[in-house]
């Protein structure tokens, strides 16, 4: 029997499943008392850096899950730059968040959740760096809810 | 012989006094192949952090001077929030670092020497939170000197 090369193969990660890690991610957020926003950076199909916010935890308003999985992504690839690397992070970006994209020349940035009040996109959407594809979605709905229900704790 | 109070006393550390302690912080910078630039967090006239930039030696670029400034003063703090807090920082910050000022609700802001290419108030001055007091100066052109020789040697 004749074994066929499948391509389709090679696209098992999915964004569908990076987004699904970082959702995993935000999670772990909601469950430390964090404002669950999650990010996962990914090469070759491969994640080099998986965070959720820890401002809380680690008292310091930098600590976004975008900012850590930066600079883990550029300690694993011993690289400043990451033209090669997708960010999917559940959350539309803020201000200092998408600085640090353009910083990095992220290759592609996949957000979840629009944030209509700190979305970069509401200030410049050209704050990331021009050679930065960005993607909405998948899991919207989910990430949205997700941070509702933390909101909603939190008030009760 | 009778002796007066004299409340001038209490403003020898003067904004010319912390900013020459932020161009210190940039000269380090420079000695050691790294973008010039000093940061110094202040409060109640005492330094709770001082920081340089270290993009190069961490290989990370949210490493600059304001970012790692900011994290040193909340953990010297002990508080997310540093609104009773004064940066002086020798380049007017980058939206990253905007960012993250606005995030700390910094009291004040001090910078030198403007950056018509990536300052923050190029893109929207505004980013910053409205709370902060920003101003300009001393030492710009200290500041810009520094960081022209340091590019020019890199050139050369």
């Amino acid at each position: 029997m004749a074994i066929f090369f499948n391509p389709v193969a090679l696209e098992i990660f999915t964004d569908e499943y990076w987004m699904n890690e970082a959702l995993k991610q935000a999670r772990m957020a909601a469950e430390e008392g964090e404002i669950p926003v999650g990010a996962v950076i990914v090469v070759n199909n491969r994640a080099i850096a998986r965070a959720y916010n820890q401002s809380e935890k680690l008292t310091d308003v930098t600590a976004h899950a975008e900012i850590l999985a930066i600079t883990a992504a550029s300690n694993a690839l011993g690289a400043k730059y990451l033209t090669e690397c997708k960010m999917y992070v559940t959350l539309e970006p803020c201000i200092m968040c998408a600085g640090a994209c353009f910083w990095a020349q992220l290759g592609e940035l996949h957000f979840a959740a629009s944030d209509p009040k700190r979305g970069y996109s509401n200030t410049d959407p050209g704050i990331v760096h021009p050679k930065t594809k960005v993607f909405q979605g998948p899991f919207q709905e989910e990430s949205t809810k997700l941070i509702q229900t933390f909101f909603k704790n939190l008030r009760n």
